[in-house]
């Protein structure tokens, strides 16, 4: 009897992996990755080094990217199919083996491998390795503490509507959004508007071969990075001890 | 010239700290770490199996705990004098070495290496190593994916007013409330008020000897661990290819 293991892998820096994730795709013999079509895949990029010589690569590639609106019941359709189809070859191949699938960060933090999981329960058993959310290493880029005493956090998608930017900007105190990329003029709007855009920073790649740590303000507004997260500090409540 | 290290452990299993807080606390000839007077404290407690034979301890006693009120001006000189002692001596001791710094969870996510941080500047070459924060070990625990498509995530301590924890319990969808303990039935009210209390779990000790995990709403509510972290998964919001 196999199982299916997925092994986050943190924020990027391999030395950031757990000692647990390093041991596992260090030692796996199948292992599965999510990539873009022609691309080698970042989570593929990130274990390069770490991969035994007689190791077996099943990369899942995204059916369609842009070709489609993401909001077209065709897109939904073939990411369905797409994802029940893994779910059914990782489900078999886990009859006999322990195949490892890599997950960029944290596996259920937003994780792509959330929608194979669903479709794992009672086929196969699966174990998930935590790992050091994309933010958390995105925060330690810029070397300053990120919540303070009693600081409340926000985790905010790009991809909300601009009303529920504004307002969720408004009453937290630290602020994270991730998946920015063509949302970012919205996003840099919605801070603008909260009175918060000259706090925020965006991190591109954090912990990664060419990260890119800068104010948000100035960066050109048509830079949009999807791998990249904007970040705002508490630090409206400090603990007691330190005002 | 020496250095000050702050090595984030992680949520608590050895296995789950990163490779390079596993080296390096494994070379540590200097180890410091915050404990309440007469306990082994739990940063101690995590790397028990790892350290150097000839390793020498610094270990930061907290002068106080419940003696006096946190809100009292004579608890914060006390804390103020504390940090600032520690401050200097480690300042002082990486003039040499390389000391490092045991850090529960991840540094800058609301860790009292933060007060040392903050006084170090300029002082010491400060590097601090991240970590999955608690809340991470403790979703991973109860083995279900945490934040899906656009959900909000929103963090609180549970120290907050009462009309600020419904506030924000009310508007996220995943929500992640730490420092429990004995403000845990004004927890419980908040998530009863919004209606979620019985999508509320609590994990004790997550990833840890003596881990605990339990729908709050079965919990006794005399039974308030301060080592714990209550989590309501984000469901409302399924990626397209979900539904
Ligand atoms: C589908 S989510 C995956 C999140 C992942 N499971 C985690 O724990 O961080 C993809 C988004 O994560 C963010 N992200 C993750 N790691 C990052 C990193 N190292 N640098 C910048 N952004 C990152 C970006 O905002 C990106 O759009
Ligand atoms: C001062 S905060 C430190 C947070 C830490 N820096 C982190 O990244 O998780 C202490 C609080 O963290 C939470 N916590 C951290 N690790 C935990 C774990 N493994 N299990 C349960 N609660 C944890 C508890 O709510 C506790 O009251």
């Amino acid at each position: 009897m196999g199982k299916v293991i997925c092994a986050g892998l943190g924020p990027g820096d391999p030395d950031l992996m757990s000692v647990k994730s390093d041991r596992t795709i260090r030692g796996a013999k199948h292992l599965a990755f999510f990539r873009k079509k022609g691309r080698a895949g970042q989570a593929r990029t990130i274990v390069k080094d770490m991969l035994r010589e007689d190791v077996i690569e099943y990369p899942m590639e995204y059916p369609v990217t842009t070709e489609l609106r993401f909001d077209s019941d065709e897109y939904r359709q073939l990411m369905v199919d797409f994802y029940a189809e893994w779910a059914d070859r990782l489900a078999e191949l886990a009859q006999d083996h322990e195949v490892v699938v890599l997950c960029e960060g944290d596996p259920f933090f937003y994780g792509s491998f959330m929608h194979l999981h669903t479709r794992l329960q009672g086929r196969a058993e699966v174990e998930v390795l935590p790992a050091i959310p994309g933010m958390v290493g995105c925060w330690n880029a810029l070397d300053t503490p990120f919540t303070w005493g009693d600081d409340v956090m926000t985790v905010l998608m790009a991809t909300l509507p601009d009303d529920e930017l504004v307002a969720h900007m408004d009453r937290a105190d630290a602020l994270v959004v991730m998946k920015t990329g063509r949302n970012m003029p919205r996003v840099r709007a919605a801070l603008e508007q909260v009175g918060r855009l000259d706090d925020a920073w965006l991190v591109e790649k954090g912990t990664m071969p060419g990260q890119r740590v800068a104010k948000l303000a100035d960066v050109d507004v048509d830079d949009c990075p999807y791998f990249a997260i904007v970040l705002v500090h508490g630090q409206g409540r400090r603990p007691e001890a330190d005002t």
